[in-house]
């Protein structure tokens, strides 16, 4: 019946759409249909305004939202290559009943579309490409003078991060001093004077353009709803506004291809919010956004239950948890969903233990969370004066481990497709890959003077031939061993070489051993993805 | 209104018992209606069986069982001293109706009711008596021929151990090729010919014998209702059979005070039962045990979510997770509930990967846990002949950790009441305790030379005076450190000693250092419960 009645009103709507008008975008850019409508009154609480999409296939209703001086806005990203049609719903008669076309082209080279969970553990674009999340933070970055956000993207550019995690309402800080936010998300001023219910078009339109830049730059866009960080008055919201502020950005914000939801900063220091509050935005997050972005929340120093059926991935602060791998592994297999450790601690040097990692350090952890299975994300704080950090506002990086993690991206960027999982979880937490094909084993801060070749029995059989490398994690180099490896049977748990070979290793911390299969004919089996 | 209806049952039952036959019974014992009623048809299945029992204050439904030969029975476990009255329900007229009373007096020295989770990660008897959990496992110790579980009982009354893991049915092992069990539960013939209808209650009398038997000696049964190590038909249960068996179980072995519920050892490798069946069994567990036992769901690979309303701790098998403080303390923030880690791997000499542990190694786990703020349990596998272990069978012990355990276990009965938690988590993560009052700190495998005392402010202010003793956790020495240490601000996050005093280390792995505050009378702090 569902589907009957789309099919009408699919050749409704191709009757009525004007052919001239037709515009185009690319599969998972946005679609922007602008309509102008009333002013009087608040149009923030009066209207209500949405479209229905359909390419006679999918049917997906999508909510719009005020943009101020009488203009309305729905932002839809299509998924699908095609002729798609609108037709809009309002309860005022100038906004709705408005039908329009568009066609949309194949995606172009560089627009890989959004990333969601793939293989349980980890992530991938809507086009199959892995996503292989190397993030850092950001949290106030369009809240600062516009040449110090030109240069946080020049470092972006060169930087290998690929996903930012950005505060979407200011906080106050010492840098603000200086020069307080230019804008607010709600009408008023500050410290707490404001009408939540009247947002501020301009703060949100600036923030759009920041993301836009970014998803240009091939960066996901981690943003936080909330956050502890007052005394600005939005941590008192009453329920009402709380919610009416979600619809409406993920009414705004949700179309660009390239948003992660994060609902909460450290969600337990806001003192005026229940896990129950927690789970109501969470769930009303997942219900109110057609595009259905990925979702998470990020705690402070209780873990939130993460079995919860709107988040989709573990946003986790726990530095500890990423000192060892065998530490690192843990959470993953408690919500079997994807683990990713936002924050880790910084590096940096500053009066915080929170904020004193060396750049070797940062580095070891994201090592560690990447032979677990788990992503890790970066942050810099060196205290110059006052708070003006890469991670509180971005500008330059004034840490070492920036070049590394570009380095552990490329081996990465090289593992398989579907992703690194523990080898032989609870036996060796050294070693994460894909049995039978792919091994990282992290030697961490020991440094033992040789490895044996040895393999856990999973996908492994007799006469298979293994490439070994050596990886220094902080030199960035890669080191192949001469010859190949080939298996033999050692007990009932393990193969090793055939003529016992060993590995001799260097003798400085943060090497790696890289063990790939090469296929029968002769070339490195990386690429075949058996468990995809 | 309900309180009413309490009111005239008491009235009306104290009306009609007649005041001669008034039995008298420890609080926490059992007691026990014994009926005789129908043989005919299938007891099991046809007669309903209960009975209300009131204080006039609780009121409480507690399921009967039929005990073969025309007997039932109804089995309750009061928790308060004082006069108590009981009706029978039944479906049958001859078990039906049935008035009594029976008066409740206190409990003797030894008996301190039965075992609940007390400060969110821990545990307590019911008089408030901490329990500090040091369990073994010894699965099949019921199904060996007698004079092998007496030996078992002397064992156990000279080993550290307070709970025992125990299969409720048995597993075919090598062992039974010299022996099979002498019993069964169900009337039938193994290896699968069963009537999954028909209990056989001699299997479960000898049973209760046991269970008893273990409650004098201090010691609690964790019983496992379901195991994977088949195949003698009981996996195949069907879904109904389930839920009778685990209603019957509940009936007969829930008024022992010393039971504890696992619904399952590795539940995962059960493969003839999904997530979704053992929540439903475990709500089965939580509705229909009037007593409300402690309830688990012990995991072999894959980590059951604990968050479930029905489990009461997390009943954890990850031998990796006990080898470093560190990773034992990240279970419990994500379940927020007791972590008992109740397989660590089992000392032992085995061709096993899983039964490998030395002594030392065995200790250390245990120790890890502690600081963590969890418990650890033991196990003896040491394959002399076949499988005839403690752990499978019970009989003597043949490692070396148990007098460690017992060591271990002194140091936790002088711990604070309240139970041993992070001081500092994430930051310094081999020491637990209770802030400002009691901390002990577990060096493990590493050696440092010295340990400078420094304390995490929570709790400390300047100038309190603290006792340090050097724990040597393997050769079962407290050695004191000679004069008070004084506590003076160091940083923002430290106190240090007054005089920066530093306390010299033993050169040998297994050293921790306990250090309590000494109160103002210059006795030791300990019994100070400021969290309770």
């Amino acid at each position: 019946m569902k589907s009957i009645r789309h099919l009408i009103f699919y050749v409704l709507s191709a009757l009525c759409g004007a052919a001239s008008d037709i515009s185009t975008l690319e599969k998972w850019g946005v679609f922007e249909i602008e309509l102008k409508g009333p002013e009087q009154g608040n149009p923030f609480l009066d209207v209500r305004l949405g479209a229905v999409f359909t390419d006679g296939n999918a049917t997906v209703l999508v909510p719009g939202f005020y943009d101020g001086a009488g203009v309305y806005k729905i932002r839809f990203s299509p998924g699908s290559t095609g002729d798609w049609r609108y037709e809009t719903k309002s309860n005022r008669w100038e906004l709705t009943g408005k039908l329009g076309r568009f066609a949309v082209t194949p995606p172009g080279p560089r627009n890989h579309g959004p990333v969601h969970v793939h293989n349980t553990y980890h992530f991938a674009y809507a086009d199959s490409t892995p996503f292989k999340q190397i993030g850092t933070t950001i949290y106030n970055w369009t809240d600062t003078p516009d040449e110090l956000q030109e240069e946080t993207l020049r470092t972006l550019a060169a930087a290998p991060f690929n996903k930012v995690r950005m505060l979407l309402t200011p906080q106050p800080t010492p840098y603000q001093n200086r020069f307080a936010p230019p804008r607010w998300p709600f009408v008023g001023t500050p410290p707490s004077q404001w009408d939540f219910t009247r947002f501020n078009p301009d703060y949100f339109r600036h923030i759009e353009a920041r993301i836009e830049q970014l998803g240009a730059l091939g960066i996901e866009a981690d943003v936080i709803l909330f956050n502890p960080y007052g005394k600005f008055g939005f941590e008192t919201m009453d329920a009402v506004s709380d919610e009416r502020y979600v619809r409406y950005i993920v009414a705004r914000l949700g179309a660009y291809h390239n948003i992660w939801w994060s609902l909460a900063n450290e969600y337990d220091f806001l003192r005026t919010k229940t896990d129950a509050d927690w789970d109501r935005l969470g769930t009303l997050l997942q219900q109110c956004d057609p595009h259905q972005r990925l979702r998470s929340i990020h705690n402070g120093s209780i873990i939130f239950d993460h079995n919860k059926p709107w988040i989709t991935h573990v946003s986790m602060q726990n530095g500890a948890a990423v000192e060892e791998p065998g530490r690192a592994e843990m959470y993953r297999g408690v919500w079997r969903k994807p683990v990713v450790y936002d924050e880790v601690k910084y590096e940096g040097v500053t009066q915080y233990r929170w904020g004193n990692l060396t750049g070797q350090e940062m580095v070891h952890r994201f090592w560690c969370g990447t032979v677990a299975g788990t992503y890790v994300g970066h942050g810099d704080y060196f205290s110059t004066f006052e708070e003006d950090t890469w991670t509180s506002f971005g500008g330059k990086l004034s840490g070492q481990s920036a070049p590394r993690l570009a380095f552990l991206r490329k081996i990465l960027e090289e593992s398989p497709a579907q992703g690194i999982d523990p080898i032989d979880k609870w036996q060796d937490v050294n070693t994460g890959g894909v049995s039978g094909l792919y091994y990282l084993t992290y030697f961490g801060q020991s440094t033992p003077p040789e490895w044996r070749f040895k393999l856990y029995k999973n996908g492994v059989s007799e006469g298979q031939r293994y490439q070994v490398e050596i990886i220094d994690t902080w030199n960035m180099t890669v080191t192949p061993v001469e010859g190949d490896f080939v298996t033999k049977k050692m007990d009932n748990y393990y193969y090793s070489d055939t003529s016992g070979r060993v590995v001799r290793l260097p003798s400085n911390p943060g090497i790696a051993i890289r063990v790939r299969r090469i296929g029968e004919d002769g070339k490195l089996a990386v690429t075949v993805l058996p468990n995809d």
